[in-house]
C-alpha cells in the first residue's frame, strides 16, 4: 500500500515537475521574445513624443485613443473596440504663475525694498482658476492639518501654504505618497473652511529638482472652491524658511476650469479563449495622463506593457484558454470614468472575470507582484513564485489591484493583481514635467511586461 | 524532561526574538539617519563635479585622494591614513577619432564617390596609440572568436571589427558583460595574432544611445600590440549592416601610452573596535575611475556609500566591537594595485580579518546581498535576511566579493560580501561619458548604504 502511495505521489510530483519545466520553458521564450523583439519602447516613444500629455477631454486624448486602436490591431488583437464613456473635461486654461513678494531687509527695518521671486508652480488638477486679475495675499505656513487647527484664526483672507514633507524614512515611496497626498486632495477645502483664499501645496516628491507636481484635488461642496497650486521642493524650502523670518505675500494666477463632460473611450483588444471564450482575464493600464508632462511612466508604461503582452502572445502563437482583454483605460487621473464604465458593462453583461491586473506604478525595474483574492487563490498565486522570480518579481505580496480595475473587482469580486516595480524614482517624476520618455529605461519597461505576461499565462493555463 | 526542553527552547527563542527586535530597531535608526541626514549624495556631487574622472596616475587621482582623506576625517574616522602603492599610469594622450570611408553608390557601380562618416569611438584603456598619422585600413566584420578563426586568412593588414552583441536575454546584465567582455580584453591580441593592424570593439552595453564604452584591454606579449577602440552601438549597427553591402575603410587616431608607474594610495579610515581592536571588518569601493566620465556609478557610489556608513555609525554613537575599516581602493580599473597592496599588508602584518565587503556595481536600488564563506558562515548570513530585506536586499545569494577585496580574501580566506543593486541600467553608463552624477538617484544611493550598514552591524555584533 505504502509503495502504491509513494508511487502515486511520485507520479503526481513528476507530473508537476514536468508541468513546471514546460512553464519555465515557455516563460523563458516569452522573455526572450520581449527582450529581443519588444515594441514597448518604440510604442512608448510614439505615444509620448507624437501625442504627449493626454488629459481626459483633450484633443490629445482623442489622438491617443486612435493610436491605441491602431497599435492594438497591429499587435494582433482578434477583436478591438472603443468602449464609450463620458469623461470630465478640465482644462488648465493657460500658464500657471506665482511670484513671492517680500521685503529686503527684513520687515521692521527702515527703507523697506520690495523684492520679487518667481516660484515654480503648477495648478492642481480640477482646481478653479484665480480669474484674470490673479490672487494676491499673505502666506501662512501650515505644516499639517493639526497645525491648521491651531492656526485657524490666522488664515482668513490668506494663502495657506501646506509644507508637509514627503517622509524619507518610508522605504517604499508609495507609503510616503499615501501619507502626504491628503494635503493635495483635501487641503484646499480644509483651508477654505477657515476662510483662506488660496492654497500652495508642497509637491509630493523626493526629487532633487524644483519641478512642481500636479494631481487631482477634490473640493468639498460645503466650502468655497479656492485656487490651488503645487510648488517645487526648492521653492517650498525657500518659502518655508523665509516665512519664519518675515511676512511674504504671493501673487498667483491660474486659469483652470471645467468644460462640459465629453466623450472618451476605453480601448479594448482581445485574444479569444479557445476553451472558455466567455471567461475573461483583464490586463491594463490607463491611457490618460496629466497635461503638464508626457505621461511616460504614468501610465504610458502600463499601456505599452499591456500591448506588448498581446504582441508577444501573438508572436509566439500562444492561444489562450480564456479570453484575454488588453485594456487602455480612460480618465484614471481625474475621474476614473473608464474604470467605472468597464465594471458597469461587465456587470450588465453578466461577464465572468477570472483575474484583472494593472500596471500603474511606472515602467521601472520589476520587483514584486501583488495579489488580492481568496486565501486559496493567494496560495495558488504563491506557488508560481519560483517561475517568475528569475525575471525580477522575486517578492509575491498580499494586496494587489489598481484604480482602474477597482470598480470591476468590487462589483464582481474579481481577484486582482498588480505589478510593483521599484518605487524609488517614481515620485521624482510623478505628475511633473520630468515624466518624459527619456526617463524610462528600455529593459526595465520590457521586464515589467515579461513578469506580467508570465502571471497572465499561468492564470490562463491553471485558472485561479 | 520534555517540559524542561520546551522551557529551555522557549527561553532561547525569546532571547533570539528580543535580540532580533533590538537589531531591527537599530537598523531602522541607521536607515532613518542615512535617509534623512545622509551626506552620500552631496559627497558624490563633490567628487564627480569638482574632480571628475580620476584614472590611476592622473592629477585627478591625487585630488581624489586628498578629497577622500578629508571626507574620511570629517565623517568621524578615528584613524585615517594613506596606504601607498605603485600604480600604472596610462594616459589617453588626446582625442580619439575615427572616420569611416566608403563609396556611394555601392562598390562596382561606375562613378564611385567616396563618402565619410564620423564614428563615435573611445580608445580602450591600456591600449597603444596609432601614432601621429593614425591608422587607415579596410574593416573586416567579425561576429565572434569562432568567426575570427574561419576568417583568419582575411584579417592581415586589416582592422578587425568585433560586433559581438551584448546578449539581451540574460536577465542580470552582469551575465551579458561576463559573456561579452573577452572581446575587449583579449580581442586586440587575438586579432594581432592573424596580422590585423587595429581593432574596433562593439561597446558592451544595452544602452539606446551611441556613447562608446571604454575599459581595460590586456595585450598578450606573444603578439604585436595594436591600437583598439570601442564604438557606440548605433555606429556599430551602421558599420555592420553596411559592411555586408560594401567595402568600408576606417581611419582612426588614438594617442594612448604608458608613462612610468607612479605613486597612488588606498585611503583608509577606521573605527577602532572596543572588544577586538585587532580584528578587522573591511568595507570599501574604488576611488579611481576611467577618464572619459565622472565615475559616478563606477565607483564613486561605492566610495560615498562606504563613507556614509562611517558617518552614520558616528552620528548614532555606535561603537563597534571589531575595528571597521572604510577603504577607498586605488587603481581597480587598470591594475588592481590598491587591492593587491591591501592584501599584502594584511598578510605581512598577520592581521585577522572577519569580513570584507565591496560596493562596485553602481549606486542603483539595492536588491541582493551576495556572500562567500564557509557553509556555516553562509547559514548565519542567511539568518539575517529578514532584518535586511525591508530595506531592499530581499535576495541573499551565494557568491559575493569584489575585485579590490579579492587579493585579501584569497590570501587570508576572508569571507567576502557584496552589494548587488539592480543591474538593468548599469551597462547603459558603465565606462561611458554618461556615467555622471545626474544619472545617480539620491535615495537609491542611500538605500545601498543602508543595506550594507545593516550587514556590517550584524557581522560586527555576532561575528561570522
Amino acid at each position: 500500500m505504502q509503495k502504491i502511495i509513494i508511487g502515486v505521489t511520485l507520479f503526481f510530483m513528476l507530473g508537476q515537475v514536468k508541468a513546471q519545466n514546460a512553464d519555465s520553458v515557455f516563460i523563458k521564450k516569452m522573455a526572450n521574445e520581449i527582450l529581443t523583439n519588444g515594441k514597448a519602447y518604440d510604442n512608448l516613444r510614439d505615444l509620448t513624443k507624437k501625442i504627449g500629455g493626454r488629459l481626459a477631454g483633450s484633443p490629445q486624448m482623442v489622438k491617443a485613443e486612435q493610436w491605441g486602436m491602431n497599435v492594438m490591431k497591429e499587435s494582433g488583437a482578434e477583436n478591438a473596440w472603443m468602449q464609450q464613456c463620458m469623461v470630465p473635461h478640465w482644462v488648465r486654461g493657460g500658464e500657471d504663475k506665482a511670484t513671492a513678494i517680500y521685503s529686503v531687509p527684513a520687515q521692521g527695518v527702515k527703507n523697506i525694498q520690495l523684492t520679487k521671486k518667481e516660484l515654480d508652480v503648477v495648478a492642481l488638477g480640477n482646481s478653479i482658476g484665480t480669474g484674470k486679475n490673479g490672487l494676491n495675499a499673505d502666506v501662512v505656513l501650515i505644516n499639517s492639518f493639526e497645525d491648521l487647527e491651531t492656526k485657524k484664526e490666522q488664515v482668513k483672507g490668506k494663502i495657506v501654504f501646506y509644507n508637509y514633507k514627503f517622509n524619507p524614512t518610508f522605504i517604499r515611496t508609495f507609503q510616503s505618497y499615501g501619507d502626504a497626498n491628503k494635503y493635495r486632495g483635501q487641503g484646499p477645502s480644509m483651508a477654505a473652511k477657515y476662510g483662506a483664499v488660496g492654497v500652495i501645496v508642497r509637491s509630493m516628491s523626493h526629487s532633487t529638482d524644483n519641478n512642481p507636481h500636479t494631481g487631482a484635488t477634490r473640493y468639498d461642496s460645503a466650502y468655497a472652491k479656492i485656487p490651488a497650486v503645487a510648488i517645487g521642493l526648492k521653492d517650498a524650502d525657500w518659502l518655508a524658511s523665509n516665512l519664519e523670518k518675515q511676512k511674504i505675500a504671493v501673487s498667483f494666477k491660474t486659469n483652470g476650469h471645467f468644460l462640459p463632460d465629453t466623450i472618451g473611450h476605453n480601448i479594448i483588444g482581445e485574444l479569444i479563449g479557445t476553451q472558455f471564450p466567455n471567461e475573461f482575464i483583464t490586463i491594463g493600464g490607463h491611457l490618460d495622463s496629466w497635461d503638464n508632462c508626457e505621461g511616460a511612466h504614468d501610465d504610458g508604461a502600463g499601456c505599452v506593457q499591456t500591448i506588448e503582452i498581446l504582441r508577444a502572445f501573438k508572436a509566439l502563437g500562444y492561444r489562450p484558454k480564456h479570453t484575454i482583454r488588453f485594456v487602455l483605460f480612460a480618465n484614471e487621473e481625474n475621474g476614473l470614468r473608464g474604470g467605472m464604465k468597464y465594471g458597469e458593462e461587465a456587470v450588465a453583461k453578466k461577464e465572468k472575470h477570472i483575474l484583472a491586473m494593472e500596471s500603474d506604478a511606472g515602467g521601472f525595474t520589476p520587483r514584486a507582484l501583488g495579489f488580492s483574492g481568496t486565501e486559496e487563490q493567494f496560495q495558488k498565486f504563491l506557488g508560481w513564485k519560483e517561475l517568475i522570480a528569475p525575471y525580477g518579481c522575486s517578492e509575491f505580496t498580499s494586496g494587489g489591484g489598481g484604480a482602474d480595475i477597482g470598480p470591476l473587482a468590487r462589483a464582481l469580486k474579481t481577484p486582482t493583481a498588480s505589478l510593483s516595480p521599484d518605487s524609488q524614482r517614481y515620485f521624482d517624476i510623478h505628475h511633473a514635467r520630468s515624466d518624459v520618455f527619456e526617463n524610462v529605461n528600455k529593459r526595465e519597461l520590457e521586464l515589467g511586461a515579461v513578469n506580467m505576461a508570465a502571471l497572465i499565462y499561468l492564470v490562463d493555463k491553471y485558472g485561479l
